[in-house]
């Protein structure tokens, strides 16, 4: 049995863009089971741009956490048998000891088990509360979704496809916009690092935007805010151009006063907000998964020690749905 | 019986902060009356800041116009005879002949004849919407409110300390700032132009902001967003820091993101949105003011030919409670 894991530690709060020296793996002990506890192989863990804003309050040393799916190994716990299939909150570990009640089961059957960790877990619920809920989407609108290709924004665009809606979606490479098209169905995407946001949302929805699905800020949410139409909806689930700010904050947009004559609302949240919805959000998820109604990509690198690379990558465009690493080989 | 009208017109759309030049007094025929037509004379017109916006949207050579209260001296309509007392959207005119159906029949009994340019006008319902319906302010909620002496803003601190809250308010002199805790019981007042809002805001709200009545844009915003409670509300009705912006537009917030974690809401409105709620705001409003509960103050202009000195006025911090101009000698 193993008695230790490997544990990915903050070895210096980030300045700016993370590096790989800002973390350090160590090798620490497993402690004996007690009762109700299991001890957990993770197989994989999720990398989330939200990490970033964390970092900038954990104390330097700390181990770090975040979304994992992993198998039961040991157990204490009968309602958690060896074999089992769990969500945890220990990413970042190869193996961790924790009481079952922190712990949730996950069904293999029900859909594959990496997909707990993007399409029906934290990003999908994410995707669908923001875009239904905050966002108040009614069928046949017109949306914008930056970061049209990460594990959220790609999903927001493909729920509102189903929807009816029209959807005009931003990524980072000439090839992210061609797939937005060609395999996600998107109406019309544009490249944020060579086209002007503005020119390409006017093109893209000639009558104005209802709804903008922010996860960017800075120039796309100005273009947006001059191209939303009245009583125009903003659920802002992310600013990732703001994240790596350090010292010298970017300014906010120029035209917030759009808001006014044109009765628009921004509104903040996260994704706890959803969490009673969340069985009503898996039934629907599931059901689209089965039918191939959406669509899903994963980039997986592949070994604990890939981790800190897969996590810098979210912010310089190294990825394409949603961002795992695989902690075991096959 | 008069036959000419003084008529403000637009000479030319003002580059940044307007100027007198910028304005022209001209002499304009009146037309006969023809039937349901009245002739009125203007006692009061008021200036507001939205003008602002609208001058960069109309022709040069354009009428001006906006709220005015006036008196019928000829009349074809048998429901608006000659004395009777009328709102109209006709500002700027010394005289006019208009439809008796586009003008508001005034009961002098029921408020004093300028106060329906203010308190029981379009900046009180302003207020009191913005504040009870856009903010969803609650009874006891903490709230700030920028521009705080102006016309609105210093309702929305009234009602609100009506409605058992703390106010917080921010004015542009110290003299100002004195009056909002002496005269109008505000907990706590700062001159924005000497005075650091966060370290205010801060002072004033130890526990946090709900509800940010947005006046005024820039640092205060900012500060705001940073000192914000979570679930906090922050109704856009004006950034008057932004509306002489012409070529170089100010930057926004840079902390945006303080909506995210926060689920704070900002959501721009302007007055017509509470125009079903008339009837409810005019009692309320009346009763608050029959019973001394509101208090409201006025800044008189004397002369149609001081309008543009008054209207300028509203930006460079000359105003104390509403702007108003008066026509008439008494």
């Amino acid at each position: 049995m193993t008695t230790t894991a490997q544990v990915f530690h903050l070895k210096q709060r980030p300045k700016g863009l993370p590096q790989v020296s800002d973390f350090e793996l160590r090798e620490t002990p497993l402690k004996a089971l007690a009762a109700n506890e299991v001890l957990v192989e993770n197989l994989y863990m999720s990398v989330d741009p939200y990490m970033r804003g964390r970092m900038r309050l954990m104390p330097p040393g700390s181990a770090l956490f975040g979304a994992a799916v992993g198998r039961v190994i040991a157990s204490e716990a009968p309602a958690m048998p060896v074999g089992s299939a769990v969500l945890s909150g220990r990413s970042w570990h190869s193996h961790f000891v924790e009481d079952a009640a922190a712990l949730t089961l996950l069904d293999p059957n029900l859909a594959p088990l990496p997909s707990y960790l993007g399409v029906m877990g934290m990003p999908g619920l994410t995707a669908w509360g923001g875009l239904l809920i905050t966002g108040e989407y009614q069928d046949g609108e017109t949306l914008f979704v930056s970061a049209a290709s990460g594990a959220v924004g790609n999903l927001v665009g493909q729920i509102a496809k189903l929807k009816g809606g029209r959807v005009i979606g931003s990524a980072g490479s000439d090839e992210k916009v061609a797939r937005l098209i060609e395999d996600n169905g998107f109406d019309h995407a544009f490249n944020y690092k060579t086209a002007d946001p503005l020119t390409e949302l006017k093109r893209g929805a000639p009558e104005g935007i209802d709804v903008y699905f922010e996860n960017v800020g800075g120039a796309q949410l100005e273009a947006a805010l001059t191209h939303m139409r009245p009583h125009g909806r903003i659920p802002i689930c992310g600013m990732i151009a703001h994240y790596n700010d350090d010292g010298v904050a970017t300014p906010g947009p120029r035209n917030l006063t759009e808001t006014i004559y044109k009765f628009i609302t921004l509104k903040g949240f996260v994704v706890s907000a959803f969490e009673s919805e969340r069985d009503r959000f898996q039934e629907q998820m599931s059901s689209w998964i089965a039918s191939s109604a959406i669509q899903y990509e994963e980039t997986v690198h592949e070994g604990l020690d890939q981790a800190p690379d897969a996590f810098i990558s979210l912010f310089t465009g190294g990825n394409s749905g949603k961002m795992l690493v695989k902690l075991t080989k096959d």
